[in-house]
């Protein structure tokens, strides 16, 4: 993941009220505690809280902010960098960029994982939207599909936006990115898994009637185009969600979401 | 549901591109496509083709405007008013806003509606993002619930942003919004509905093991602040989505869709 070389110098502590926030700020309690909590404070670098705003919350991230050794600044509401009309809760946060794991490290981690024998991975074909992208990764977070696989190209970046739609789940997550998603997808099949595709398409096996036990990677493709050829043939199964009368449309994160659970369901 | 006066004259029709859109404007080949097929061409009142663009699918849409007598006026790149950068595949509309039921109406509509023996109505507590809105009522369609109530206050109303979200959902849909929700749910309760309301909580009925058969009601509250504390009171059952280890939190729009999925998941 390459940054726009001087965009904004690390150093600079000081900035003023702008429409477009800076893609590496993260907002509000939740989020900014649930990234806190995590190994290395998140990878949250700093810290600003609004002058005059209290409460038990806002005190247990400073309590932890300050633990973690991360600067903690006080500064008045009109430099809490924000869009305006955004409920930041007197809190937002520099995050760095996810940390991201090499394919093989993150597959040793499956087969040295104990704590299921049916793992589960997710893999996302060419995601452009960042909302998308972070609405899909805290939906992976909670359905347990806790590492994700995502193509190189054609692909959003984990940034900012995507970590605070994310609401912290990017910390949570084993994330990786791949040149050749076609090539991991293999690797994955000699490694014992079964690949499922996601598709809009009404001839494809429903999502409830599918045996997902065992090591399984679910493939979703970006809103637009959907899982690209050459992946689309790596998929041992495509999978489609039944809707009613003609209607035949979800929003991708939604889409993903809702295969994900029925997936989870199955191991209740 | 008001417009502000004087904003935006009917009779406007030429523009300056510009970053912020009209809020009723609708973009994009599906979405107008979808909306144009409904009754009186689901509240269209003007379509906008960018000159040089063409296709099959851009034909029909041009087709079937000028069969239901909408203005199809073909204009240059720089015309097409929709942000930078934002996908309209040479084809934007000038969408009002959805067309609204009185709720005695609606309810009459459920008591003719013989495709059904358990209708489905979902409830909308004080959404207030558009996107969301949008995204939920995008997934409502394909889950089966075709009659949506949406508190008046505190709710954003069903403008063009939401009907884009909504991928054209909003004209197939119908929509009904009332004041006190409290009220509502109780009238629903009279002609035989089970209410259900989705939370966050670990200590709720799982959605898994909850019987959704009959006439039922599913009320999601806003991201933000859940379903409000009267409106809770009038739910006979609180339901919850289980989610992996301690992360439990999903995007509202998202918990909405995995909810109406598994309820429709039953009558399949």
């Amino acid at each position: 993941m390459e940054r726009k070389k001087g965009a904004e110098p690390a150093h600079k502590t000081t900035f003023a009220a702008e429409d477009e926030p800076s893609d590496d700020l993260l907002w509000g309690i939740n989020a900014v505690w649930e990234a806190l909590q995590q190994d290395a404070g998140g990878g949250i670098s700093e810290i600003f809280i609004q002058q005059g705003k209290g409460g038990p919350r806002l005190q247990q991230i400073i309590d932890l902010g300050k633990e973690r050794a991360i600067p903690v600044r006080f500064v008045d509401a009109a430099r809490m960098r924000v869009p305006r009309h955004c409920r930041h809760q007197g809190v937002v946060a520099r995050h760095s960029e996810a940390r991201l794991l090499p394919l093989d490290l993150l597959l040793d981690g499956v087969a040295a994982d104990e704590s299921t024998k049916a793992p589960r991975i997710l893999a996302l074909d060419s995601i452009q939207d960042p909302r998308n992208l972070g609405s899909i990764l805290r939906s992976a977070l909670a359905a347990g599909f806790s590492r994700v696989i995502m193509t190189k190209d054609r692909s959003v970046p984990v940034t900012g936006t995507v970590a605070r739609t994310s609401a912290g789940a990017v910390a949570h997550l084993q994330l990786c990115q791949v040149v050749n998603l076609t090539d991991t997808l293999n690797t994955l099949k000699e490694r014992g898994f079964w690949i499922f595709g996601a598709v809009a398409e009404a001839d494809a096996a429903t999502i409830y009637s599918t045996d997902f036990s065992g090591p399984i990677c679910l493939v979703i493709g970006s809103e637009g185009k959907g899982i690209r050829p050459l992946v689309r043939k790596q998929c041992d199964v495509l999978v489609t969600i039944p809707m009613q009368g003609s209607f035949n449309s979800l929003n991708a994160s939604v889409a993903a979401a809702v295969v994900m659970f029925e997936i989870a369901r199955r191991s209740i």
